[in-house]
């Protein structure tokens, strides 16, 4: 389309991430202009600094749990809004230098969580290995084709090896074989993407006070109403040891009347609430509606009320 | 006011009965029609009727508990509303014909609610009097003046000793001496007063269906909301043992926003909610707004929501 | 058996009153001596005074709910046991003189749980007569046996009929066809009798404060622990408006361990607790076990604590 | 004492870091074998197969929440406890060879929890320079003591200045000046600590389904006790996304009635229950004990229950 110049995505990097993966899985990525960033903070400043008009960062896994920089990140500073989520199945392959065999590694590099995702294998096939922590997957292969090397192997995604031109020692070396990572679509705040009807909304909870109950008045305030957690999270605010602020995953979207009234219900018991965007749930799962909490029941007894208050 | 014709007031009769009482209380009852009816039934079915513009009936005393009829018949049936609410303190006397003694008294006859009332009084100086229930403390009283009576002695309000030129017995004769009896005005339907600061709200919530958790179901939307009960009675809906309605006062007003989304919350998870009225309090006692939970509070998060959902 | 006296029961008289009726379902009443009383007080007071070995008394019905003086009798004064329940189906007929017909009915004469139980009829057939309260159903009938009678008719138990030679105007007039009456047999306190599988607990709790949610604490208590309500009353403790015990059944028998767990929860947050007793249920349903509560995981719980607790 | 072998601690290396910090403020730790493991996971290996007496490993920070292997670590595999816990103040210093200013720093190297609480102090004052994850702040600072170093400065603690004869460019680095890091000892499964009436208890609780109201279940067990906790994390169990456990701390000593009844509580309705150990709060704070839950008011309701059940 002349004239209109393509979307510019930041993402955390370098290529070859199982983050470009999910960055691709994008239609609109085909023609985009996608930039690889260092970090996390990076990839989201430029979308709040305007030099991307979205980012694509890994929020969680069902291994490791959150990305906790994603989580703090999102939870302060300019804000941001979700508008796409997706998933990438988790498959780690041991890289080496041609010729390496695995009976040769000392010392074998990979990010923290990918290293938490094979220990399990590490410790039955490497058991002498020491496992050294690097800033990302593909960190850990590149460097094994430097000269100044400090590690014999590598924890990758596969397609690095093909890449950085390593040997593959061994595949599939995750411990749990299902494992998925979840990345989210971040964008500048605007009007959330309309319901589809299987839809998920993520807001960040900050309590009020740290009082016994103030958790349960949170998941009151959604469970009251029928919306169903997904995912929730507790993340310290930086304050002192014992401060929390709660990251939270719900079923439904802000547009649900439901929904709705529960993000009204935190906003009133929370010290602040962050709303995190509305978006369709990746595996199209619809919610289900408890009885009382549809649409048309909200809008019946808002009438029946208004009824009430005027006397007719 | 040339023209306007006085206001018509039934109430539960005969005259000099407590409730009489409790409607002399009311400025408009000095020009008033007023109406006695031997039963809370008929005084409401006149309003109902249309031959009298409200009805004064007892609701709740601070020792016998509710009145059960009052409060079925405004579960069920044409629609009323609670626009007033009075107490009177309880305060009986035992008559006799002029000569009796009290060691005379082998019957002893008053209303079932107020032989509730002077049960210890009347095993410790009675101990041998049989005990017979009538329709009305003062029905008991005027019985003695016939010459068929069947009793020697009544329990009445102190008024119907002169009403009825007998001798006083013994005064103050209640167990509790502090007890108050609670009447309401009760009126067709319409617009409820305006809130005065101290108001409460009545209704009756039919559950859904009879599970076990269906009456902390509705607790939770009262407490979630931060509206206090004052008063919460189960009463049962006729069909079956074990079937039950729940009748219940509360603080605030239904306009206030917190009592009006607690309504709404009553009406989706409720079979059916008969909202009976919002009025004063007769003690003035204004309820404690729990953080959170104001109208400001509550305007706030509708705003704050309606820009979450426009993107703005 | 030579020696053994029969067995002394008192009961809400007088006779042929629904009270005997359940009085005789129990095996134990053909051979014992049966005590009518005049009043529910009287018929327990039999008992904690040792003049009975158990009384009958009612407690509740489908359409009346429950019998107040029953309730704060066995809450108050010296400790009673229930040992056992029964139900009867309410059955009314109208009953008058032998010549009278429905149209010559001006007054008609019944207790006040009866009269609440056959208004719509009443409104229905006798829509002029003025309805006149006695003590109890046989009262009503045996007046229209004497020459100073005050009424022309008596709502009444089938079988008074026959007593008193009346005759039947109309019979089946109880506004709810299905309508039971539920009984208990009382006794001094002692061991309850052994659980059956089927048992009820019946107990009275008295709140520490009249603060919002102590109503929410008692019932979290028991549903907590999976414990079921098949009733909840709040009965005024006659101190001031507002105040309020609150009478309980539930599901399970004392010596369940969930039911044990939860008394003595309930114990703890209340200012007070009084057992009623743990007997069969009337119609043998057996509870619904929620998984984590049955007296299997409770001793694994517990045994599994110990372990904690000793480091083995 | 002779032939007494010293006791022998394992914990998370290198030497130099503020776990070794934690560790030294044990009293015994001045006499024993102190052994530095290159991971959390190894640390604890050692106390599991016996080659040490106890480990030390961080636990949790005020900036960063939980360090997630540790909690994934005391989660799963064989059984260890947390026999105490202590805190060290967070600092960090910016370190770099001799010669070089902050104005030369394009890379920085540190571990990534270090990195996140130095965020805004980084993108304030090393706006320019590339962020470089290492497996332990030491590391970082020893690789710049190498020829063939990939970073110009390290975020290390103070200590490693002199240990590595590195310059100080900058000191209290961190964003957040308060921030302290929780460390455990951990040993071998036996009898707890006695209890000190400041006593934490650590539990790791896996729900039975995943089912919405699940979360509330577990809280209301520990609420319903008056059991306050402290800290809950959700972890995921590595099943699916979605599928969680929780890391729970809270107040009191498993020898007290009330955390012992919701240990109970907890194992009746989840999945699973590991316990991991009763232990002395470092900051020394006693629980406040809600009426209805100090041990004497359990032992008086057991005491109750008992009379109950055997009718005395």
């Amino acid at each position: 389309m002349p004239g209109v110049p393509p979307a510019r995505y930041a993402y955390l990097g370098p290529e070859g991430t199982f983050t470009e993966q999910a960055l691709r899985t994008l239609p609109a990525a085909a023609k985009a202009d996608l930039q690889p960033c260092s970090t996390v903070t990076l990839a989201l400043d430029a979308v709040r600094g305007g030099e991307a008009d979205g980012a694509v960062v890994p929020i969680e896994n069902s291994v490791e749990g959150s990305v906790p920089v994603t989580l703090d990140e999102l939870a302060t500073g300019e804000p941001l809004m979700i508008t796409r989520e997706m998933t990438v199945p988790i498959a780690f392959s041991l890289l080496a230098r041609p010729g390496t065999s695995a009976d040769d590694v000392r010392r074998v590099a990979t990010h923290p969580h990918a290293a938490a995702q094979t220990r399990r294998w590490v410790a039955l096939h490497l058991p002498r290995a020491e496992v050294v922590h690097t800033s990302s997957t593909a960190q850990a292969a590149f460097m094994l084709t430097r000269e100044d090397r400090e590690w014999d192997a590598a924890i990758s995604a596969p397609v690095a090896a093909e890449h950085y031109r390593l040997a593959t020692l061994a595949t599939g070396i995750a411990d749990n074989p299902d494992a998925l990572t979840r990345f989210v679509l971040v964008s500048r705040p605007g009007p959330p993407p309309p319901p589809t009807g299987a839809d998920k909304t993520s807001l960040v909870a900050f309590m009020r006070e740290d009082h016994p109950g103030a958790l349960m008045e949170i998941l009151e305030q959604l469970a009251m109403r029928g919306v169903n957690m997904t995912r929730i999270e507790s993340r310290p605010t930086g304050a002192a040891l014992g401060n929390y602020c709660f990251s939270v995953d719900c079923e439904g979207h802000v547009d649900d009347a439901r929904v709705g009234e529960a993000l009204m219900g935190l906003r009133r018991v929370c010290a602040d609430v962050r709303f995190l965007g509305s978006y369709e749930r990746h595996d199209g799962i619809a919610p289900t509606i408890r009885p009382g909490t549809s649409d048309r029941e909200f809008l019946d007894a808002a009438a029946w009320l208004a009824r009430l208050r005027h006397g007719s």
